[in-house]
């Protein structure tokens, strides 16, 4: 079996308006991704692959976003906004040099996936010219019907040019496309715009192989998979969708999500065995999690590396750059970033540690900050292996406390701790006898405030 | 055109026993506003209209919040409960001063809409004597029927009293309506209690209309605005209804919402464009945000005027009286309050602010608590512009940093900083060289407690 | 009437690999209970009473639940797996001691009732030799479908094995089954195993009983009640279900839910009066809330007694042992673990009180830490009546706190403060006009480093 090639061009020009917002619609994220990227994550790839984008005038932004996800993707920019053909047209060199199959997707219809870009490419090694997806409806209202005659679909009716018997065909257009590469642009130079917009309809397409003989075929799917777009509604319908199967397949693999639907991942989130995570959990990209290790309630997880048997939260928020060792425990209000956190690490409570390294089997008291800023540049804190650092402590960087140190509470820590040593930063106690009653006698001349 | 007179009367009379609570049921909450206060929102105002609350004995409570709401609101005491026709004559000397309009709601059905009570009035205008709101049920077991003649409602029948063919009727009464003013009392005061309870039910003031040849008429609404609050299961599907109600509004207003069912919003919450709101959000009554600003998961805002490009959280916590400028930042873990901060402030860790104001680009570190409270009273803490506060710090009000000013980690500051000053309370970090180990060994005696 | 004695077998062999887990799928947790002790405790218990669990090989864990929960649990290992028939008879012994009814359960299956078992056993004091537990399902591919004949139960015929006329049966087999016990040795000793797989299948029971001439009857109940749990998405359903019964059952009781979905509730909750529960909040086991008290967003509360009126949150996580008077109040970012504080104290901001104890009307100030734990044992802090602890100030224990003492802020307290004395462990605040202005002017020599 030879490897067809294939070019698939991502129309991505739109304004998006009803979004009521400055960015271009297809970079609005789903799941910490643009639109844009979810398409370009599921078009084909590799070896004898090409990629186009159609943006907007000035719309560099999603030229880059391209870029940045295919640094091989062709931009094109569709001047004139004169329907979908058109937009297809403006890719018209890419598509003249030639492909086994051109697939069409939209950037605004970003659940749709690779194994459906796969599905509609094997008619067209089959023989066929076309390939076009749909869907069941629930309601059709409003979408185009496919008008099939057996196998063959041989027309794509508008919902305003339907009669009303077509108007019960449930069949609908989703607007996805695959096209045999040789007779492509013999397909799309051929569809008019006689129509009361004076636009050129990528639907038009089937009628046009159908004249020419040539066949069209229908691939199925769900509507869910190709939902599109266009109002922040719609945006979060697109989430919800993408999270129900994110969870589906972290339970399948063995997570257990007390309450799955209170529970957000990211679409990269690596899982090991017996994971749990508990209610109000909010994973973002670029986390893995090692086998028996708990997520408490209310966590909050961002490019972070955790180890097995790890413990974390509740009301943790471990920021970019975070790494904990098997064993490590994270509790609650504790925030870290760019911190590496060895085996057995205990930071159990209302701390800062971050531009950090701390030692295996740590202990890091309650209300400990590592003060890694000092209004001008960053610092690094090193803590080394079995040391204990007090409650209330500051630990201004760049600062070092060697392996076994022990810090007392409340010290401000601005010098070196050698291993083994203790370090303290404390004045005496003073205790004024009968100080509190003075201060309460002298105090209440004034009315008491409401806490 | 001239404009209508009208009287909306609001029984509010009922105990709700079935809320198992000691509160009157019109005081309980939906979007926090009382039921008793949702429903005055939406009856008509301003000029030539009038509102009477028919409450139950002992019942105060209740007259205030309507005053509270609607200082020209009349009161009236439902002595006996003899059913709503008898609640409403409870309200006769507003009826008798002569309206265009009598209007007549339900305290405990807090989601009806202005539009509603505007669509029911249209029809007396038009010569009507009643017009009574109706909805389709989707089980309509229990509900009162209209019994409908042409275009003439002539009868609501209620669920005991229905024929089998009646109980097919899926159109019921919401028990809202609107008689015209100057037939009112004598509608209402030949309504009978021949019936088994021996009450005076006002759906048969639609019998007494028709007997005179009066025209009654429905108007149909969804039955979701005409939920009845009688236990706590219903007050929490009200609320459900209206916090998607607001979701919806605010989606279509541009907000990006990326879980918009783990957001609670309030009915006054002002958004600006481009506002993103993460997963697991609490907005309570009189926040407002600016463009571009951004509330990140798990933050609880109450009260607060958010500038644009803000960044708000996790964990944010966001009391009556903050003020956050533009550019601010308030990271996790921190809690404002009374707080004034000016343009690109940051406060981006385990810190509270409370009666304070903070000037532009100022930067408090992590742990930073302003101690407001002595005992006795409360004091203000006042930061200057471009002030770096150090970690850990506490500031004890009444204080006074100046601009540029520098705090030392750990501090305690009891006195005023000058401006471009650097202060600082700390003792020396005294280190014992191999005191950690000789402690160790000391304490080792001892079983090591489990943490 | 004389009381029937009981046995319950309840099967818990299963390894339930789709759970992808090393846990046995029994000891999987709904609601904060393994799927097991769910089901033991809606077994009959008390005099004339007797359990028996059947386990895998190697299951010893099980076996410990199963004790934990009825110390006089009788265990019996099926060591082969060679159906649900055979793993009945693994308990034969205690089936031959003699008893009137013989219940068999499933350790995967924690949503029946102890109603249900109480209704299954009903026929067998009638007569009848069977009744076999059957729901209505919505699809029923797959499942066992009840064949009978009049108010006679004749057979179950597994999906595979039934007619197009049977298929068309909603009424399925649950699984669950009380047997006459003085014929449930003859019945079960004749099921054969002449079929596909060659096991031992208990629903042939009823067909063996019918060849007997010995009645069988349906008892019938909820699809929901026997939901069994294989995966860890039908975990989570089950979880789903447990919560809706929690929430709905609070809220019949007067509890206000203002989003019940939200609220993630334990078996054994208790509740007063008036007790509201905002939005995302997590109650775990051991958990109980006297009245007028509130519960704010994103709390989370495990073994802990609320008083009366106490506010709790938000941010508050009470761990186990956590004892707050009536009027206490607990502000955000504080945990509190193995901590009594007495009517009316107020821990209001980013604090940390663990072994402890707070006499009435203390207020701890924000950023408190106790400093329970010196790297080896855990130590106890009692603070007196009305003493008031200045913020940033951590305690370090053992230490005791006087009634009416005062605690300047940012002090590590170290000894024991006597009644009404004021402490204090600062230094002189020292002050460097010009120093902040001079160390910029130093420090910006390097590049200003981004936050």
């Amino acid at each position: 079996m030879t490897i067809r090639s294939s070019l698939t061009i991502v129309l991505a020009a739109g304004e998006g308006t009803r979004m009521r917002s400055n960015l271009p619609k297809v970079l609005h994220s789903v799941a910490h991704q643009s639109l844009l990227a979810h398409v370009l994550g599921a078009a084909p790839q590799g070896t004898g692959t090409a990629l186009a984008v159609v943006i907007g005038p000035d719309h560099q932004a999603v030229a880059d976003e391209a870029k940045r996800i295919r640094p091989d993707a062709l931009i094109f920019v569709q001047a004139e906004r004169l329907g979908t053909a058109h937009a297809v047209l403006a890719a018209r060199k890419a598509i003249a040099r030639g492909v086994d199959d051109v697939l069409i997707a939209f950037g605004d219809t970003p659940l749709i996936s690779a194994e459906t870009f796969a599905r509609l490419r094997a008619p067209l090694a089959g023989g066929a010219a076309i390939a076009a997806l749909g869907f069941r409806a629930k309601d059709p209202t409003g979408y185009g019907r496919f008008i099939v005659e057996g196998n063959r679909l041989v027309a794509i009716r508008e919902h305003a040019d339907a009669s009303n018997d077509e108007r019960k065909i449930d069949l609908c257009n989703a607007g996805v496309m695959a096209i045999d590469g040789r007779r492509a642009l013999a397909i799309l130079d051929r569809i008019g715009n006689a129509n009361s917009k004076g636009e050129y309809y990528l639907p038009d397409a089937v009628g046009v192989a159908n004249d020419n003989g040539w066949e069209s075929v229908v691939i199925e799917t769900s509507e869910d998979e190709v939902r599109g777009i266009n109002t922040k509604a719609q945006l979060a319908e697109a989430e919800g969708v993408m999270q129900t199967r994110l969870r589906k397949a972290a339970m399948d693999a063995g997570v257990t999500l007390i309450a799955p639907e209170t529970v957000f991942l990211a679409a990269d989130t690596v899982f090991g065995k017996d994971v749990t995570i508990e209610p109000f959990v909010v994973i973002g990209p670029g986390v893995s999690i090692a086998d028996g290790t708990v997520i408490h309630s209310f966590s909050h997880i961002v490019e972070t590396t955790l180890g097995k048997k790890v413990s974390v939260g509740p009301y943790a928020r471990l920021r970019p750059g975070t790494s904990l060792g098997d064993g490590a425990r994270i509790g609650n209000f504790v925030e870290t970033k760019a911190a590496t956190l060895e085996a057995g690490v205990k930071v159990n409570h209302l701390s800062y540690i971050g531009d950090a390294t701390v030692g295996a089997n740590s202990n890091i008291g309650a209300g400990t900050i590592t003060c890694n800023y000092d209004g001008f540049k960053k610092h690094k804190t090193v803590i080394g292996q079995g040391a204990f650092v007090g409650t209330n402590s500051s630990l201004v960087a760049p600062v070092k406390i060697g392996n076994g140190a022990y810090i007392g509470s409340g010290s401000v820590i601005t010098k070196d701790v050698p291993d083994d040593a203790m370090a303290l930063e404390r004045s005496q106690q003073t205790i004024r006898e009968g100080g509190a009653a003075r201060y309460r006698e002298m105090k209440s001349g004034g009315k008491k405030a409401e806490k």
